[in-house]
């Protein structure tokens, strides 16, 4: 059988969610998320945020939270800053856009919006005489950890919130991979951060080991009737409850972390047993998205035994591959795929 | 504990599909539905549609898939003509409309649009000198079973697809209770039927023993790029294998229908028990919801023992509330209720 | 020549206005509203309205000004309550749609809405337990005069006000036909009346006078950001002073109520003429549009001298015709189509 | 009084086009581009064209025009590509992305997408594994002249449409200053060349000598329903004979070319006085916008005299100015233009 790095969404669930949701199978609840595994999935998130007078809504999958949450936020003449690279601007196949906004690309490296080209954008964009025929800022948009595995450090986030309140834009984190973060080594941002320095953020749960779902934390309350606004953009489950077990799984006994962290082992093993053999990175990454410098021919060659995304070309003869771990990845394949290479 | 018939998506799923969720956890597959179960479960439903050369895709919940599916088909000029009680008139929180486009509200006895009826608005429509200012038909919706659980008979159903050919509009079913409908005993209109008869329909799971889940059918094959379509609406799930594993264990040894038939048989108890008390009903429904006149205090006391919807005011003494019973409703709760009343 | 009885929109503009385009077309001035004639139109608006604090933004035709002031006020899960028979509704094509919102439609007489109705609907909305599903009422449309040509008493006007009031919704009047309200003898409301009972509301120039042109007042102030909005949905004009020129012209000398009392005494002169002749009316219209009972046969005559539209069928022998009179109608037309009944 | 060379609608318009209107005032028409003047205008552009079997509508402005026509032809999982400076992408409030539709930015030199780039765009995108979730190209757009004034080459053009053939792309060229490009003499494209590389392209008349209006030329016709898409998105003017006079009287003796030809020589005037004089150019514009070098110094006095744009930083001292010229401009304030720098 093929190994598989393609991915960190490849496998159902953990076995403590499987073993939670068929233990609430059979307790009849209300629907639409007014249930009380909703609710108190929804507490043990915020206290774990350090929240607790703020408000969850858990939603389906990554692409469909960014949607809803984008324009729940926006009005008709602003659109969304994200890095260029961002996921909102590139493979979510238009869904900000079907809304009505435009995405703002901020020019960036590594995927990361630096504080100093946000500001840059922003403070060029109201000196341009001709502002008021341009598409407003109305948001900030990053990630993460970023789609290239890169972390923002304590500091940038903070200035990036500080240009935010200067320019009274909402900021939005997409923790579509957050477990990852919060167990990488160089990680400096704690839930207790995002929930102190973002006006919304998701936690992550189809990456991080549930069958799917995405919690949004609001730490200072839901714009108004954003259920209702959910439920237009087909972002709200009948059986809440599904997701909320999940949830609620998650955030007992620190599964979430503990899940995040084999992720992340597994990366880390990976990475230095790839270094080892000399191979280089196009990117110094912290977490569980590895991005591997390889010739073509050996590129092709893995392709026959291991399931894993080509990323880009670097020059005529080599490309950039990435390996994914996550949750489910089992040492044995790390160990195989090491031998392989 | 107070009894159960307020909704028939109250429970997790069927025992039998959490045994095969559990059963393919730990197989790693690629994403977004490319993976081996996807295609087996189209297969499954294909070959029980008689349409081995349709296509399935499989969304996540009754309001995103009818946007989803309803934006894909109609141009910017066109509208989708429904009873003035659909679902997605109504109900929907204006999922429609937020896709730009106008549902055209035909009225209607008991929520099905008649022959008559459709025919009739289509025929003033275009003989209306100034209907190229009006929001022109594009696709015809019905709900079978409808929102207050009625049937369409197969005659009214080739009626309409007759009166569609002619004004060259898809028609769309909504199924999102078609489990109970192909169960009930008065129901002439079988899965091949809806293969030969519509372009599109739904295959619901949410409401007939799926965590979560509804399988479009396209009997003729999807519209160009639907995919990308959906995923920009939010209705592509990383994870696509987790409702292909439904949908394939309940086109397995007919668990679907056995799934619907339970839930009609436990209607079918309530209705018989209930006309045997002499209360009244606002509809003689043949499918899971029943529509039970009641007095305003019976109605009362009620919900402080079973949890269930009011529906409407029947006149000053007296509402019709109904009961919902579903694959998961267990015979002696349908006895408790009886005994109550 | 076929007699013109069509519509108000057929004939060019005001002499009054043609001269003053010819006075003004050389002096150069800056782009989209941002020229002294756009304020000096305005001024003077906001004068005859009472609302000196007020703004003024020049659009150029009716949908499309419907479309950007509904838009601009409405949030994603709110929609437009109109009367069924709004313009709204029904002849613009889908253009409140196509910005993401429905129009919810009341049920109504000759096309007024009722405060009872208003409120009914309102109270009825807030009391249905599934109200989060559905469009939440986020503003209210009326026209004066209506698309029948009646006209709403002040007394209804500020009721409908203290209903928008207790219900914190916005209230938009689309005065498309204005100046024929404004000029009518049963007419009980001002502009001021508008000015102080309105969120918004425009005054139409395109069918009294004006080349092209509707003057959205907003007695309170826009919304932020409304020209970039306004350019957003396409009604902003390179050339604002186009517009502004007509609408100075309008509001000099009188020249909107003028051009409106012309309509009108025409339109009476007719009204008067058809009932001594014996002729019944659909709706005992007090403006500038009138509702004529024939015989299919008369109808049919009639098309081969007049320019008119058929409104609907009475019965089977008899129809609907609309006669429209307007600041261009010349009275010898009036005499002509007179004689010729 | 200050001179204008701020931009090139700065005026009402010709006087030819004033005589027209004046002449058509007091015949009535049948509203919504359904008279004969609209007929008949359609009739002279598309002789111009060599397309007598196309088909021509008539809007009011290039914002409204360029989201009518995108929206029009794309599909909702479709974007439309542009130069990263093209006007739909920066300069329209998001007036695209308010329709559904993403502007997909390809990166050019001065202002033109060249075929290079927009092949290396399009055999990237559908060279990309994970382009169904990417925005698809649906439709090219180009200006002609752009937005700095600079020209394709008929080989270029050639080449665009080669391209757009091959990935089935129809081609719409943005002509708000179309009048200027064929007047100029580095120009190699006629109309006759449009009306047979595009697919629809503008003929733009409020930039070109009209108080208002864009002519939309569909060489094949078309697509289905486009006046109720246009009655939709804002863009059906209820007097469409006010547009079609002025479209009318443009394509009478020549006055279109006439117009264009004198903006032409104006520009090209205050280019070799200005070159005369030792002044740089960002750009060697050959049509009627000229960018000139000037030190911070130079453009603040300027601004004492002259309306114009500042148009960017050059360098710390430097920066890049822009003059204007019309149908409109007078010789004498060129003159004085030039003596004064």
């Amino acid at each position: 059988m093929k190994l598989f790095f393609e991915n960190d969404y490849n496998c159902g669930c953990a076995p403590e969610i499987l073993r939670r949701l068929e233990k609430e199978n059979n307790n009849p609840r209300v629907g639409y998320g007014n249930d009380d595994l909703t609710a108190a999935a929804a507490a043990k998130i915020l206290k774990a945020v350090g929240k607790p007078a703020g408000e969850v809504y858990l939603a389906m999958g990554g692409t469909q939270t960014n949607a809803t949450v984008i324009s729940a936020f926006l009005r008709t003449y602003q659109g969304v800053v994200a890095a260029q690279t961002g996921h909102i601007g590139v493979h979510e196949a238009g869904a900000i856009e079907a809304t009505g906004h435009k995405v703002l690309a901020v020019p960036n490296v590594v995927d990361k919006i630096s504080p100093a080209d946000l500001k840059a954008y922003l403070s060029a964009f109201y000196a341009d005489e001709n502002h008021t025929h341009m598409v407003q800022p109305g948001m900030v948009y990053i990630s993460h950890p970023t789609e290239y595995g890169s972390l923002y450090s304590k500091k940038e986030l903070e200035e990036i919130r500080q240009i935010c309140t200067e320019y009274q834009l909402p900021l939005f984190v997409d923790g579509a991979r957050l477990g990852y973060a919060l167990a990488a080594p160089e990680n400096e941002i704690t839930l207790q951060d995002l929930g102190r320095l973002a006006d919304v953020f998701y936690i992550g749960g189809t990456k991080v080991g549930a069958l799917l779902g995405e919690a949004i934390v609001f730490p200072k309350g839901m714009p108004p009737f954003f259920p209702t606004h959910a439920k237009q953009h087909g972002s709200m489950l009948a059986k809440g409850f599904v997701t909320a077990a999940q949830f609620d799984e998650l955030f007992t006994n620190d599964l979430y972390v503990r899940l995040g962290q084999h992720g992340i082992d597994m990366a880390m093993k990976l990475k230095k047993g790839l270094a080892a053999k000399g191979y280089g990175f196009h990117i110094d990454s912290p977490t569980n998205q590895q991005f591997i410098i390889v010739t073509n021919e050996q590129a092709k060659a893995l392709h026959e035994k291991v399931f894993f995304e080509d990323w880009e070309k670097k020059d005529a003869a080599h490309m950039v591959i990435r390996f994914v771990t996550s949750w489910s990845t089992r040492e044995e394949d790390v160990d195989a795929l090491l031998q392989m290479m």
